[in-house]
């Protein structure tokens, strides 16, 4: 019984250790974590973006946290990482939450909501309590959230055939996902979910008509300006889309306050980068685009004017049907709409002048 | 002899210590640093930046790492922070290096120059080499930059009578500094050095005619309102605003490469916070100054013209006079000419339909 008790004690003591580590910091635990990234190493931005985050956590704790970085389908599927880190296969996920909207809408708010904020003002609600009020929510299903880096607005996506009207959407068959593609359905279009690497051979052969992945710097890669000639702008359904570092909640508890602030703070570095990165890289590979030939689209007034009109009926929908929509969604789209109107005078006013002047 | 050798022998032991940090964590050094704010108290969010850096280096590195936060003349003046940093009077400074271009116009190209790039393409810009180079010229200084937070586009100014067209400039006296102080000395304004407490008094008195301080959650504590009705946008000359933290290079080479770590992804997380409580907080202040009759005006066009054919020419000038000027304002300028170009497909074309959809 003796030796059963001092175990026992030695078992407690390591324990009230991980509790309250700042009082004995020099005995900070070693730990070996894994994070697996929905973005594959082709998708450099985001990818890069992840192993950034490993090596700052690993840096600021003088090696002692590690966190190493897989990618989609080297432990669990892109689309189950969420689950995942519920379920504690993995410590970590880099993802997308809106790809877990099949089980409750609010798990768009987290990445991108159609005719949500730009980049800017996404980051300016997650500190105005937009991030404390999905945090509430992940925390039901035991995980915490961190935002982990931007692409920014994307763009409508590639078309076979050019959009004249909103009539040019009946019955396109488009691989896009999210409320953007209950959306689209509502104005025609049939959604097609598919594997970002079946796409290409998809829209080839024409079994789809048109997709939407990112941007040019991830879309040049994929090759879809060799079998499909128009590229369309604006997204009207991802202005901005958020990638998060999600954690399992009981072992982020477990962790020493000093390992939390590294990952905090490792998380802000990180996605900095990442959204820095998509800024920067996008110009040169739509400037190749087009001079092979991509053309250049402005998506049809009335498809957006249509598209808003379906957001805001599906909004009340999903909010008559689950009280945490209603909840963060009412606060997301009461900050947007107030935040964009000092963004029109100043910072649009200033892109308006800059833009104006650079065409000289 | 033998005790001396013993001392010494520690000393080198110590010394080695901070150099080679990881192998030895258990030793890290005690550290108490002092940092100044050019943002006083009532700046409110570029200050807190500084508090919230402050706190994350404690936490990264359980405690030992204390950098205590001043404010403007607590230790040294505002516009003293980096020759103090520099001279190693203090440790580390948070400021606007565009201060210092009366030594060296290079200065500028860390925080602002008139016609740059948005605060994201800022970031874009620094990741993209323009850090590098700007720490090339720092080193030059015995100093080493992190961003530090961004104040996004400014207002042009509060202003006592309408601006018409540019012959509204002439003899015009105005609070306004650096370069976007030369070019619009050049189109006849007077500019007037003052610091920001004293601003008010002599709008009042009609000392001075116009004022330039930041944006509607800055300005409006200063009372300005009550004395110049018109507030004008866009500003040609503050698209953006960076502040950076400044270390002195020698103490920021003595330091573990843990400790290096922490303010790096420290600062990085001041900055993220920084720059949306900007962008978050600026709407409710300009309602209530323009419900209290505050003239919202959008910057005649022929001065922002003859503003850009001076900043260009201003640029040759200070070109051939500088060869860190010309060597960073290059990679700068092209960069920012490039990367908008792809802000104004999908970025700009997302705000623009965002603003046309909020109006309904």
């Amino acid at each position: 019984m003796k030796r059963r008790e001092l175990i026992t004690g030695i078992g407690t003591a390591a324990a009230a250790g991980i509790l309250s580590a700042p009082a004995i910091a020099q005995q900070q635990p070693e730990l070996n974590w894994r994070i697996v990234s929905v973005a594959p190493k082709t998708q450099a931005l985001f990818y890069n973006a992840c192993v950034t985050f490993s090596k700052m956590v690993a840096d600021l704790t003088d090696g002692k946290f590690k966190i190493q970085v897989f990618g989609p389908g080297e432990i669990v599927p892109a689309l189950a990482i969420f689950d995942a880190v519920q379920n504690q296969t993995i410590e970590m996920g880099y993802t997308a939450s809106y790809f877990s909207i099949g089980r409750e809408p609010t798990f768009a708010l987290g990445s991108s909501l159609p005719f949500g904020p730009n980049a800017r003002l996404q980051h300016a609600w997650f500190r105005a309590g937009g991030l404390d009020l999905l945090n509430e929510f992940y925390k039901k299903q035991d995980t915490i959230m961190f935002p982990g880096g931007n692409t920014g607005a994307q763009m409508f996506g590639w078309f076979r055939k050019e959009l004249k009207s909103k009539e040019s959407l009946q019955g396109l068959k488009m691989r896009v996902g999210g409320l953007g593609g209950t959306i689209l359905s509502r104005l025609g279009v049939v959604p097609q979910q598919l594997p970002t690497g079946d796409t290409y051979a998809a829209l080839e052969r024409g079994t789809i008509d048109a997709v939407e992945v990112t941007g040019p710097f991830d879309d040049e890669r994929f090759g879809f300006q060799k079998v499909a000639p128009f590229y369309y702008y604006p997204s009207f359904s991802e202005g901005n889309v958020e990638l998060g570092f999600f954690i399992s909640l009981s072992k982020w508890n477990g962790l020493p306050k000093q390992y939390q602030s590294a990952i905090r703070a490792a998380c802000s570095f990180a996605a900095d980068e990442a959204l820095a990165g998509y800024d920067g890289e996008q110009t040169e590979p739509l400037r190749r685009l087009l001079a092979n030939g991509t053309q250049l689209r402005q998506v049809p007034s009335d498809i957006t004017d249509a598209a808003r009109v379906e957001a805001l009926a599906l909004y009340d929908e999903l909010s008559a049907k689950s009280e945490d929509f209603k909840k963060i969604y009412t606060h997301y789209r009461d900050f947007t709409a107030n935040a964009y109107q000092w963004w029109q005078v100043a910072e649009y006013g200033y892109d308006s002048m800059m833009l104006k002047s650079l065409r000289r």
